[in-house]
């Protein structure tokens, strides 16, 4: 019994679960970003898709990863778009869930950044672009709900976001080379990615902007 | 003689027929886009190129579907620019055909689901990728368009219009599932998708919206 | 030493280096229009990647030709994202040099072109898909940029740009089907190339535009 049990645990894939997770956040933020455009909920729908799942298929689209992720997880599918439609009931109650909310969102943005890297480490891509692939993973998502909410991406200008993913990658890699046992890396990863995004939360810490007004172009 | 008419008549392609009829009204709808923003006429050729192609090329890049379909056909890449720069010259008049317009694009929009899904079906994919392929089909060119134009996509907060796709997608799929004849298929896809644009147009039928102004984000 | 120093020039890639200064300048630009947004760094990191290195991407992907030109040269990377960085350093200094931007833009957009042609030719696509693949080498990396910076993209309306990288790359085809020799028809094509876009950008010229006010839409 006990086996079968520590098994079961076994087989259980934190990672996956996080990532259920993680897309749900992100579908009902992309369709709290179309409700501020008045969007119908078809447009609802739409952006709570590319929110969720955007990130991942420019990735797989990049590397040449096909069959694309979710044409063969529909449930994916139908997860985010159940999501983002609910969203549209529920969203007068969600501001009081706005902590939950960027709790899951930071785990999302490692567990993306994770997967992402995975994902290019089994094609045998070098690792600046294993790097680069789990922050495509991470972030172009809200890269893209915000190109079709008509405004210039948060992620450009917002507290340390893509800085979380890029340390993710950096340091999966790292402790990888290291030889360091896969499972203990990720949670390692988890652990200081997910600390990271919250200490900048929370002091509001930025990356230095760069501002130019020159005449010319 | 009248087999060889018949069998003129079976090879003539309708839904091809239809097609050819249909980016060519998406080029001139994306040309009339161009300027409004007054663009020079390379801006009018790619906006007339994305609007009418670019839904099947996001389709066969998602899919994975090589070679992206209209590298195979220059002739549809001559059309549509044709088209598109055509239209700078008779934009004038287009305002007194405004109601074939709408016409031919709700003509088109049921051509570019059923192709979608047709191509999805072949590669083997499953139902609701499928159903997403139509969709994906019949939509992105006037989201590429719109996204280019600097503007949030009409399609998110207008009249049914992806519904109409979403419809006869599903329908398409269903009617197959019982065994109903492909060309009958399409031919009452055809019926009911225009129908119910048609109408939709009509009666200015809308999906519900969604707002938000919660402060947080 | 003689034949040594003609094979030492021989194997000296002159496109391969014009190539390199072209997308260091593209990054440089694509900095430049991030800092008009008060991007942060990563931001800017960003901006300047997709300008240099976009428009390949785009090509890659629509062609089917995998893997993507920068995933196997992560060097471009480095390049792009350090042009992309300095340029935040040193942008108080950049305007005197706009000349030479612009010098170097033109011959990035010429080098751009006829690589875009090049690898379109050897997957056998036909000459109308060969020349859309230089033109989305030479163009879409500025209209990313654009997208991304949330403004209608400039090579929609400004001096002749995307007709520059038409006629280089029909240029190309014909001199090739001529039988010219391939470094004889990469060197007229920059010499003509380059002088028609210096002559457009000192004597302003410019597409003719089209605007349409009609209402319906």
């Amino acid at each position: 019994m006990t086996d079968q049990l520590a098994s079961a645990l076994a087989s259980f894939d934190l990672l996956l679960a996080v990532y259920l997770v993680a897309i749900t956040a992100e579908a009902m933020s992309g369709a709290l970003a179309a409700g501020r455009r008045n969007m119908d909920i078809f447009g609802v729908a739409v952006i709570a898709f590319v929110t969720a799942l955007g990130g991942g298929t420019i990735r797989d689209v990049t590397l040449g990863n096909y069959p694309i992720g979710w044409t063969q997880h529909p449930e994916y599918v139908y997860l985010v778009l159940g999501a983002g439609l609910l969203t549209t009931l529920v969203a007068r109650y969600l501001h009081r869930l706005q902590r939950l909310f960027l709790v899951l969102d930071a785990l999302g943005l490692v567990a993306f950044s994770l997967i992402g890297c995975s994902v290019a480490l089994n094609l045998g891509y070098a690792p600046m672009v294993v790097i680069l692939s789990g922050m495509i993973t991470g972030i172009c998502g809200g890269i893209l709900r915000d190109v079709l909410c008509n405004q210039v991406p948060i992620v450009f200008c917002r507290e340390l976001y893509a800085s979380v993913s890029l340390l993710v990658c950096a340091l999966f890699l790292i402790m990888r080379s290291w030889g360091i046992d896969s499972d203990i890396n990720t949670l390692l990863c988890f652990i200081i990615g997910f600390s990271f995004r919250l200490l900048a939360l929370r002091h509001g810490w930025r990356l230095p902007t760069f501002s130019y007004h020159g005449r010319w172009d």
